[in-house]
C-alpha cells in the first residue's frame, strides 16, 4: 500500500526526531577524546567505554558524519569542533610511512593494525571533504583529492596492496566500485573534483556489467575478472544488505542526473532481486549471507540480522518509492523499517544494537566496536528525513 | 553422580560404534580423490559435495586419522592407503618455495591462500608421523621431523612469519603451546624424537606460567610478554572450548608420566575454570567466546555453540574423571555428551553438524568446509573408546 502524504510528513518527522533526539545523543559530545583528538566509539549498550583503541574507517565517518551535520543541517559549532577532532586525529596518527593508513590504532595513536584494504582512506576523502566544505581548509580539500587519487589507484592496480590470495583464481567484489562510487559522490557534493562524473559511471558500468546477473536474478558479490560466476564456498556467497546499498547509490545517482531512467531501472532492479534473496520471510529481516545456489554458506552465523542492512534497505526502498512510486517499495519500505525500529532500537538508552540472532533476540549489546559506529544508522535517518523533505517540497 | 562400571562398558561401545559405523563411513571411502590424491572433505550434509578446494591443515587431519586409525585400531589396508593419498598430496602440492606451507589450494593442488600461521604445518607433522609409523617410510618420518623443527622455531621466532599486527601492543596466544605441546606428544608417540620430552614441558610451563590465572580462575586464550591481561577487546575474549582442549593435553601428559599430580592438578583446574565461564546454564552446550570482564565480545556469534568445543570438553570431562574419580566429572562428561548428541549429532545422514545457535537449532548444514573436517569428532570418539578401553583393562 502506499504511503499517503501524511504518512510521508511523519516519517520524515520521526527520521528527524530519532537523528536528533536519540542517535546523535548517544555517541556526541561524549565520544569526543578531549586528550588526544579523535572519537571514543567503542561503547556498550548504556554507552560506557568497553576499549578505548580507535578504528581509523570509523575516526573518518564520524568526523564525516559530524561535518555533513554542519553543512547540511544546521551550522553547529560543536558539530564542526567535532568534526575538526576527528580530522587533526587522522592527519597526525592515521598514515603509515609509505603514505596507507593504519586501520587500528591506540587512543594516543600508537598504531595495532594496518590491513590489505584502503577503506580507511576512502572515510578519510569524504570526512576531509565535508570539513573542507564547512570551513573552507584548503588542506583538507587537498588532502581529501589527493587520497581519492590513491583510492583510485589502488583500485585499478590491486598489486600495489598486499595480496590475500594467490594469483590462481582471479576474482574482484563489488565493494570496490560501490564504495569509489560513494567517495566520489560525496566528493562531488561537498568540494567537488573533476573526476568524479566520469569515475561515477565508470563504478557504475563495472557493477552492471560484471555483478547484476538478470538470468538468475541476482547481484553477486565476487565474480571472475570476465564477470563469471565462481562455483566455490566464497564465490557463491551473496551479501544482499551490500548489494541493496549500492542499489541506492545508483539511484542516488540516477536522482542526480535528473532522474535517469536507465540507472533508476537499475537501482531498482538491484533492489528486487536482493529482496528476494535476502529478506527472512520466516522471522523478518535482512538475512547477512546466502549461497547463489541455495548451498550452504562459509560463514556460520549467516542467517544473523545486523544492523546496517537495515539502514541500507530502508533507505533503498524509500528512495525507489519516491523515485518510481511502486507500491511495493513502500510495502518493503513499512517493512523493513517497523521490523528494524522494533528489534535493533534501544528504547532504553538509544541507539542500536548491532547484532540479532535471526529470531531477533539480541545477541551482543554492544554499540559501537572496531566494526559499528556512528555511521550507518545516523545516515539513513539524515538520508531519509532529507529526501522526504525535498520530495514534500517538490509537492507544495 | 559417578558412572558404574557397566555404563562405562556402554560409553565405550558406543563410541566405538559411532565413530566405526556413523563418523568414518561419512568419510571414507568416498572423499579420498583418486584423480588428484589428498581429500574432497566440503560437504553439505547429505555428503553431497559444495566445493572440491582442499583445506591444507584438514588434509592433514585426515591423512593423520587415517594412519592412527591403521596404528592403533586395525591394520585395514584401505586406511593405510587413504592416509597415503593425503601424504602424497602434502609432499606434491603444499609446499611453497619458501619451505613454508599453504592454507588453501584448489583440488589439483594449486595454491589459492597462504595465511600467517604455521597450523598447515603441525597437522603435517603429525600427519606424516603417523604415516611413517604405520610403513616405515623414512621420508615421511623425516619429513615430519624436519616440520616439527620448523614449527619450534616460528614459534620461537615470530619474526619469521609475517606480522598481522604492529609491534605496539605485543601480546601472545594459548595456541601456539597448546598446538605444539599436541604436535610433540604425536610425534613421540609415533616415530619419536628426543627433543619432544622437554618440549612439552616447556609448553605446559608457558601455559601455567601466563595464561592460568588462578586468582580470577580463568584460562586466558591471549596476554601480553609478562602474562598480564591486555585490556582491550581483543585481549579480554576467552575461549573456554579452546583452553578446555588445552586441559585434556596436559591431563595426556600427566598420564603419561604416570599420573603426575601437579600435572593432573593443572589440567583439572584448567577444566574447571572454563567449564564454569563457557557452558551455558540457560540453553546447554559450551558458549564459544566469552569476556573475561562479562563484557560485549566483537565476535556478534560469541554465543553459538561450536561442534568442536563440544568434542573437547566430552575427552577432557572424562579424561578427568577417569583419572580422578571426582563424581563431579561424570556429571559434566553426561552433561555435555547429553548435549551434543543430542543436537549435534546429524540421525539421518551420520557425522555432526558443525553450527549451532544458542538454543541449539542448526545454523548451517555443512559437514566439510575449510574449517571443519574428519577430525574434532572422530579424535574424540577413538580417544574416548581407547581411554575407556584401557580404563576397563586395568580394572580387570
Amino acid at each position: 500500500m502506499s504511503y499517503t502524504l501524511n504518512e510521508l510528513v511523519n516519517l520524515r518527522d520521526f527520521y528527524k526526531k530519532q537523528l536528533l533526539e536519540d542517535t546523535l545523543p548517544f555517541w556526541f559530545p561524549r565520544s569526543i577524546d578531549k586528550e588526544h583528538g579523535g572519537y571514543l566509539l567503542m561503547r556498550d549498550a548504556d554507552g560506557s567505554l568497553i576499549d578505548d583503541d580507535k578504528a581509523v574507517w570509523i575516526q573518518g565517518r564520524a568526523a564525516w558524519l559530524l561535518a555533513t551535520m554542519y553543512n547540511t543541517v544546521s551550522p553547529e559549532k560543536e558539530w564542526l569542533d567535532g568534526s575538526a577532532s576527528g580530522i587533526r586525529f587522522l592527519r597526525e596518527h592515521c598514515f603509515d610511512t609509505d603514505g596507507r593508513m593504519f586501520f587500528h590504532v591506540a587512543r594516543d595513536g600508537k598504531p595495532i593494525r594496518k590491513r590489505r584494504y584502503f577503506f580507511s582512506e576512502t572515510f578519510a576523502v569524504i570526512a576531509s571533504a565535508a570539513y573542507a566544505k564547512a570551513t573552507g581548509d584548503g588542506e583538507a580539500a587537498a588532502m581529501a583529492r589527493k587520497l581519492f587519487g590513491k583510492c583510485m589507484e589502488y583500485a585499478a592496480r590491486p598489486d600495489l596492496l598486499p595480496a590475500k590470495f594467490t594469483g590462481t583464481r582471479p576474482a574482484k567484489g563489488i565493494g570496490v566500485p560501490m564504495i569509489l562510487m560513494n567517495t566520489a559522490q560525496e566528493l562531488r557534493n561537498t568540494v567537488g573534483d573533476e573526476r568524479c562524473d566520469d569515475y561515477i559511471m565508470h563504478c557504475i558500468h563495472e557493477i552492471e556489467k560484471y555483478f547484476v546477473k538478470d538470468d538468475i536474478r541476482c547481484v553477486m558479490e565476487t565474480v571472475a575478472p570476465d564477470g563469471g560466476i565462481i562455483d566455490h564456498i566464497d564465490g557463491r556467497t551473496l551479501n544482499p544488505g551490500h548489494a541493496i546499498e549500492g542499489a541506492w547509490f545508483i539511484l542516488q545517482e540516477a536522482l542526480h542526473r535528473g532522474n535517469d531512467p536507465h540507472l533508476t531501472n537499475l537501482g531498482c532492479r538491484m533492489l528486487d532481486y536482493m529482496w528476494e534473496r535476502g529478506w527472512d520471510a520466516e522471522h523478518g529481516g535482512i538475512l547477512y549471507f546466502r549461497d547463489v545456489y541455495g548451498k550452504p554458506v562459509q560463514e556460520y552465523w549467516q542467517d544473523m540480522k545486523f544492523w546496517w542492512p537495515h539502514n541500507e534497505t530502508i533507505i533503498a526502498t524509500l528512495m525507489a518509492y519516491l523515485m518510481t512510486g511502486n507500491e511495493k517499495y513502500a510495502r518493503w519500505h513499512r517493512m523493513v523499517h517497523d521490523y528494524a525500529y522494533s528489534r535493533f532500537h534501544d528504547q532504553q538508552n538509544g541507539e542500536w544494537f548491532g547484532y540479532l540472532h535471526r529470531n531477533g533476540a539480541v545477541a551482543q549489546t554492544a554499540k559501537g566496536n572496531l566494526f559499528k559506529g556512528p555511521f550507518h544508522l545516523p545516515r539513513q535517518e539524515l538520508r531519509c528525513w532529507q529526501m522526504l523533505d525535498q520530495y514534500l517540497e517538490n509537492r507544495k
